[in-house]
């Protein structure tokens, strides 16, 4: 809320908030769209949102009139027939791509309501839409409670007939959901295709339009798999899907910061050409295997960061939790001392000992790139001989962790944890290449 | 040793380790340098390095025939002046480039001495080549008690007139070395050049010849900065130099593994043609500064990955450390329930505990790539408010730990931690460009 004097004013003029207004100050004249006040903005500033996308901020004692302008003439809807292209589920988790302003000051306003959508992207109007908000947080404050309520909308909008579903979802983290729902819905009948945006909207560059709809042309295609839609480039031509499993966020702040790693993207799309170029081979519609939905994930899992000086205490410690992802370094090491060094802090006891108390430990590297492979070094062998399990996968750390929660929830026997484990579920370990890698 | 009945058979036909030999078998006849037996090997099989390169196994009781071969002829030295390229000071930490037949048993036998080196390199002999070993580790087992070691060695060296120094180290934590050392010896005078191998010299694809030739040459230019050399490809062609503050292993087992990271390369090389190719600005010989060495770090540092699930409890059982970097989601984010919503764990309260604490908190990512920018979301501003440090820097969370790690050993006051961790002292932290990132 604005101001108190500031409300009675527009309030007299008939302003509402998204109404066109016109400003004129002595600094210049301002026309553009009303927002609401930001959360944590000075009351007695209005905030514009300019047709170049840019917000403007006006002081109210320096406006010299300030009007209600004529609506903008609506834009031309392509014309084609409503509906046409079969009918897609867009289910909100929150994150910039929901986000209507989110400005500097952090505050957030989701719009997802059906009508809303078609509105802000009227290119929607080619599929029937069916929209819900699960929730509405910044991905970084999701975790294995949102994961399971986004399974069981996912399962809920599945048994009610959609024929693609759009998951709208913070960038931060996506890629640990779009792991976990991979393992907690498997062999998905339809598209679960995760989309989010790395700009807010009112930014020119945001790039919500292009990656909404392309996640909505590739839901109503014939991928039956969970994926990522993000753009592909800096330049607004096409997006890329990621299998849900081989994706990371490789950047803090580009619109192409989305990579699928140790593998190429699933397909190269763009919904105003019709494109859909398959890049990689895909579990299609109507492949065989049952959907099989689990929803009971284990959140007592510690994701580590092994790096010289960690002290043994670190790993010890570790004792109450029910599995242990570690991200090694190299082809997945830990300082474990294997000749005895006087100068050398290792970890080998410590982490022995939560394998040898019932702990699984899993490994990961953070080159991010390339297979785990424990067998070449003294160091790696002693790891697989006390127990870690990961030798020969080329998963993230990211998948690790996400399979790890998956498979604790199934089972809490050590062997059957390390069957799961070891066992390519939907991607994340890919068969070995003729060629060694070492 | 071999086992004792093969001891006596080799004795009894002069034959020492390292010898060429000749074995007749069923399976075949084999010829080839007669190696040490692995450390984990079994007594009763010779190791017998092909010319191949390849390693094979033969069992005692298989020989037919076993006998001297002669020595193969020697291979031709370039035509060139000894030394005529200045004088080179190789230091050797271990790793794989330093192994000669770290073999999949683990056996590491480093060689290091100046003569086997020229032995081993011929295209040495450009370089009056002085060689010392600090200490032989894998480097995953290296820790801040080595980066003293080797700070120490290195000024040494520096003080001994060496014109240029090569540090050989394991692959797997040498980017955390090498920034260590670009704040232990900031404007050194000389170049100090890393380098490693991802496959040991016993493989027919070992690059180590290429990367010590091209460190050597590196070390004989202007170049007065902290730098690794490594593959830049898989062809042997050619090496980039990487800033030693700037550079990451990207792949678990790729010979091109390591990249810059928010740059590019300081240099393309290759010895064999002469190149060095800038390719971006670096500190060149006699460049203002004096050097500074400061051989005091604090280890008792932690780094930390950011993960949904991450519990509060992981946080707040850090309060025995000097120091935590975070490698928190995008921006620099971790869970901080901004919004208050009830199913978010958030762990903003331990991460301001510790800093309430005097215990400074440093943020990184784990896009890798791109900068933190705590301003743009609550969440993130929530951090800055707490006092989380590193708003704006483009760092890795490998070169924030170590800069952290050496920032406390100069001081324990958080606000000179502070300035000294957000000052860029050689090329950490880049300025911002012309081009908003958000």
């Amino acid at each position: 809320m604005y101001s108190s004097k500031l409300q009675a004013q527009l309030g007299k003029l008939g302003i509402d908030i998204g109404d066109r207004i016109k400003v004129l100050t002595q600094s210049g004249d301002f026309e553009g769209l009303l927002m609401p006040r930001p959360h944590y903005g000075d009351p007695d500033i209005l905030v514009i949102k300019l047709s170049t996308g840019y917000n403007v901020g006006v002081r109210a004692s320096s406006f010299e009139l300030i009007e209600k302008a004529p609506p903008r003439k609506k834009r031309e809807l392509p014309d084609e027939s409503p509906g046409k292209d079969g009918h897609i589920s867009i289910l909100g988790c929150g994150g910039t791509i929901a986000s209507r302003i989110e400005y500097t000051t952090g505050a957030v306003y989701p719009s997802i309501s059906a009508s809303e959508l078609k509105l802000s992207f009227p290119a929607l109007k080619r599929w029937q839409i069916h929209s819900k908000q699960i929730f509405s947080l910044f991905s970084e404050d999701m975790n294995a409670t949102h994961w399971k309520m986004l399974a069981e909308a996912l399962e809920g909008e599945i048994a009610g007939g959609a024929s693609g579903i759009v998951v709208m979802h913070g960038t931060d983290t996506m890629t640990y959901t779009s792991a976990a729902i991979s393992f907690m819905i498997q062999n998905t009948p339809v598209p679960i295709v995760f989309v989010g945006a790395q700009r807010s909207s009112d930014r020119p560059s945001s790039e919500n339009e292009m990656n909404i709809l392309n996640s909505a042309f590739t839901a109503s295609k014939d991928l039956a798999e969970v994926a990522v839609c993000m753009h592909a480039s800096t330049n607004d031509d096409f997006c890329y899907v990621h299998r849900g499993t081989r994706v990371r966020k490789m950047h803090t702040s580009r619109r192409d910061a989305f990579h699928s790693i140790d593998s190429n993207p699933l397909a190269a799309v763009d919904y105003r050409s019709d494109m859909f170029n398959t890049l990689s081979p895909y579990r299609k519609r109507g492949e065989s295997g049952d959907m099989k939905v689990s929803k009971t994930v284990n959140d007592n899992v510690a994701l580590v960061y092994v790096h010289p000086n960690i002290k043994p205490s670190l790993i010890s410690k570790l004792s109450d939790y029910d599995g242990v992802v570690l991200i090694g370094t190299g082809l997945g090491h830990v300082p474990t001392n294997a000749f005895g060094d006087k100068t050398v802090r290792s970890i080998y006891e410590p982490v022995k000992g939560l394998i040898e108390s019932g702990i699984p430990v899993v490994m990961s590297s953070q080159c991010i790139n390339g297979r785990i492979c424990m067998r070449v070094y003294t160091n790696g062998r002693l790891l697989m001989d006390a127990g870690v399990i990961g030798d020969d996968a080329d998963w993230t750390p990211e998948t690790a962790y996400a399979k790890l929660c998956y498979a604790l929830g199934q089972t809490k026997d050590m062997k059957k944890v390390q069957e799961i484990m070891m066992t390519n579920i939907t991607g994340e370990i890919s068969p070995r290449s003729a060629t060694q890698i070492v």
